[in-house]
């Protein structure tokens, strides 16, 4: 009963049959070798065009590259208050871009595009002394647990494009969201707008496998020397590749996501019900945000469930005796722990 | 017969099996594992002492973080002229540290103690102008295929700490230099003086797994900041913890980097006797520079074998009908890989 | 009538006749001269103690390198969500300290004890991700035009010491809220907790005259490096060391702040009485922010003066026939351009 | 007697009385007003074409801003290896841009066109391990004393656009070289392929005026946000451009430099003679390398002379009673002090 975090879960076993596969032989180190190329045509194909992926292992490291590649100096990203690039990455984009994450805000997670045009309405390209607009992050599931909806990507991107500036989304759950939606991968992303994206694969089953994919790659030409700089070009880079290769093949990273969402929906399910847990907002992806009694969260925890308590946003009123929480599940949760936690709140 | 780099080798049998059973469970993430826990505890007790220990993905990572970490504004980096944060790191280090790279020569790919007093001698610590040394990194093996012995490093880390500042030593070939010395572990770095280090396994039978090994933690207390905002902080940094355990189990990592060190010196003692080779200069780990015969290089590659040519440095004479090359083995390397290269040569 | 900003004023000719007689003769380059020992004497009577004092060319400067000299790796510095630092710097000091400038609330442009302490809260110094702090930085007097009380800014040191760091002090328009305090420079600062501060001359009747006075210099050693680093030790800084040397010679600085006080108590009075301006807020320095009647402001500029409209904040609301402005006073202004603005407006 | 620096001399009256004027009124702040327009529009004039000005206080932010305009990821930057960016500056050049200073040899303090060369063969723009060229800088008159020819400038530039990259002069002291040649401003720096330059008055007469002149503008489209944010942008420019505005006029510039340049003719000439002094080596400009008797340079101490001991570069043999020293004239020196100095040694 594992819901501390989806990054919690090892790694589902066709990724690491995909590296043990890998290891067996020699190949053309930093990028250069034939799983390296094999799994970049996959992206090619998943996105239905020529894209330029970048492999990393760690999503700060996806997002700080991706950021740091519309930098420009004395420029603001835009993102969400509550996003990932603000809240848990200790600095990260501001030290590989040099620029400031300027907060825009916006209900259940998401960037509102009122707020959006109300910051681009506050800057001006030339105006030295405020700093200047370089381009938007948003977050595709959000920290808060829901998904854009294309429209609202593509909202989004209108509004950033108006601008001359490049659209960034962070895929860290990317998986978790598009399969809330009837969308293609293509739909999601591109199409609607964005130019560059962090693809994480880590935390739906991977080890260590994120991507930074580039839908203009000219647009973005310094990344491979922003990678190497910092350290993110692997000498074994084919072993990321070869975990994303099995990750995408077949449809295998849909299936592991939406059973992650299915098992967050059979939470869902479960607190409507309980007089022990009611939902705090609603959620999309594999993020379920809930309110227990303390004591169903006591008799959860003595039952065996892992879990952290969280800190109530501005708006969310807990009882005296509540607590507020957040259970993430992941491609290893199984419908018994769902129901065992469910059963253990009493 | 790959000689290309001992990073186009995949990994050992070892290294994979101890990944597929962490791919198996929960555990906690961002290093709090108990898998973390004890490959800390091994490296403890491989070093003789209390160690911290930063898992990172790349040699790269290790070196600019840990160089990072003794950085200050202004600051002179001490390093050999050849040295791979010099050639092979895209200013990863100066990126890191804001710091700059001071050349030191010396011959062998090693830095001379007249020279790093010399150096020394040249700045003082409060002249803003001229920036003032912070630190003083070696590698150990070199990049050109020689090892520091225990008194060479000694004396070097003497003249380092005279000054008040503290040793790195760049260990991505560890393994290789210290096989071919009978020093302990301990013995080649904090007996010897080093105060830290980029501890590496990927060259040696890994898939990525380098360490950075602090001797005294306190000294250094911004690492775990410098490596999370870098990006360099893995979620499931147990997949690095768990590849070291198996590494260091059982001395698997010494037999690995003997078996290179093998292969390595019979390529020597082919050169020796080849007509269509001989060594460029003597080396002791598994690196060997050698100069061929236009026609026995043809001829290896040929019957299949990968290497690259090198750069002669000055003071290397070539006739016109050679060319010179660097071959490197691994612990994959077979003794038929090296019977096949000799024999191809003709 | 130039009531746009105190820095379009020219200079005090006992500034311009002090750079004058520097100007004759020789004297020891990068802060080795004569003036510069005198200079900074002078600094030590006024703050009553031996205090370090770094001579820069801007305010941006001043406040940048006194910041990035409290910064560690995944820093927040806490500052209020309107000082100049965030406004008006173009993300200089998260570029010189490589931290992040995180917004604390409070009225009146000024930081609130109970917003610091929350922050203080949410951030513990060891959790890489979310980032640590490493210092305050208050302002005054403030972006707003209020001013510190003595109490306010110990009530904020104390907070920010109870944490074991520095508090930094941007005085661009000290001088101004000094004279709005009973208090001694060294009251209104160390004694109250201040740890360094960014000392201005330039928008009170220098030319280019601004100092980080540190009051406890061992603890900020890199200053020195820092300055150097990004270029701001002048080589001929003696001419700053001169501007402040007459500056602070018989009280001058103080009669021109008070001088430029009493200048916008003058407008104050004036539009307390008017039927075309009122105060949008109370201020206590050289800035008073009104809100005119859109004729009263046109009649304004058509007699020649010149002042900057303004972006009312949340919660000041403005009538349809009415605009906000801003209007800043200085050593320069004379009585005669505030009865003329006045009478202007009809 | 100074000879210590051409920045321990004061300021020529004009430069005084430039500034004395523009105190007395009131102007628009941060560059825009009357005085930074006539300013620039007299730099295009003297460079005979539209150029593109900016003032800051000092050489190392010249030189480092103009350096970071033209700075990449992971770029190398070529530069003679005695250059002032690598001697004098602190890092200021990495710190600002990122980028890596590499040394490029050559006689006479110059680049020699050879080197450069062969710098550009050695370095391919894709690969990311060793970085890439992204600009040259040269200095004009070099730290050797010694100036380049428009023919050696038009070779090196030559070498530089056929890599498609820019030239950067550090002209810190361009008057003194310019005065050595028969040519114009503008056939000294881009009509002999200079891109954009430093452009130095402190060290020729004013107190603190230097400005990054840049011949094509929309090629380094980042320069005001660089400066900003580097804390450069001064709110009094105007007071910068005042003094360039008397420095350029009626050629006073080229009078202070040729005036000091003809007391270090004077220098040269007297050492010719003098059983106590020789010439180090042949120089250009305002700066004299000579080896003097230890006893001459004694009884010339005692007279009251101030001057540096120098460092004899590799290749400089010395006496057992012989020293090096550095002799600096300026606009201030004086023929009697000249003489004064050469009587002494005896």
């Amino acid at each position: 009963m594992f819901f501390a975090s989806d990054n919690w879960a090892g790694a589902h076993p066709a990724i690491i049959d995909a590296m043990a596969r890998e290891a067996g032989g020699y190949a053309a180190a930093y990028g250069a070798s034939e799983v390296d190329r094999r799994a970049e045509a996959v992206f090619s194909t998943l996105f239905e065009r020529e894209v330029a992926v970048f492999f990393v292992g760690t999503g700060t490291a996806a997002n700080s590259l991706a950021l740091a590649a519309m930098a420009r100096p004395g420029g603001l990203i835009f993102c969400h208050a509550g996003s990932h690039v603000v809240e848990d990455e200790c600095g990260a984009v501001e030290f590989q871009s040099g620029n400031r994450l300027f907060h825009i805000a916006g209900p259940d997670g998401k960037i509102s595009p009122e707020a959006l045009e109300a910051a681009f309405a506050r800057f001006t390209p030339e105006f030295v002394h405020a700093g200047r607009p370089v381009g938007v992050t948003i977050t595709q599931g959000t920290e808060a647990g829901t998904a854009y909806s294309v429209d609202e990507v593509r909202r989004l991107a209108e509004i950033t494009h108006a601008h001359g500036l490049p659209l960034h989304m962070d895929g860290a759950r990317f998986a978790n969201a598009l399969m809330r939606s009837n969308a293609s991968a293509a739909e999601m992303t591109w199409k609607a707008g964005v130019d560059l994206m962090s693809f994480g694969g880590t935390k739906n089953g991977c080890i260590e496998a994120e991507a930074i994919v580039v839908f203009e790659p000219a647009r973005f030409p310094d990344l491979p020397f922003l990678r190497k700089r910092a350290g993110h070009l692997f000498s074994k880079t084919r072993f990321i590749a070869a975990q994303f290769e099995a990750y995408l093949q077949d449809g295998l990273w849909r299936k592991l996501a939406s059973h992650a969402n299915d098992m967050a929906d059979r939470l869902r399910t479960g607190f409507h019900v309980s007089a022990q847990a009611r939902i705090a907002w609603t959620t999309d992806t594999n993020e379920v945000f809930a309110i227990l009694t303390k004591g169903g969260a006591e008799r959860a925890r003595a039952a065996g469930a892992v879990f952290y308590d969280w800190h109530p946003p501005a708006g969310t009123a807990l009882g005296a005796d509540e607590i507020m929480i957040r259970l993430v599940t992941s491609f290893a949760t199984t419908a018994e722990d769902v129901a065992g936690f469910l059963a253990a709140l009493g």
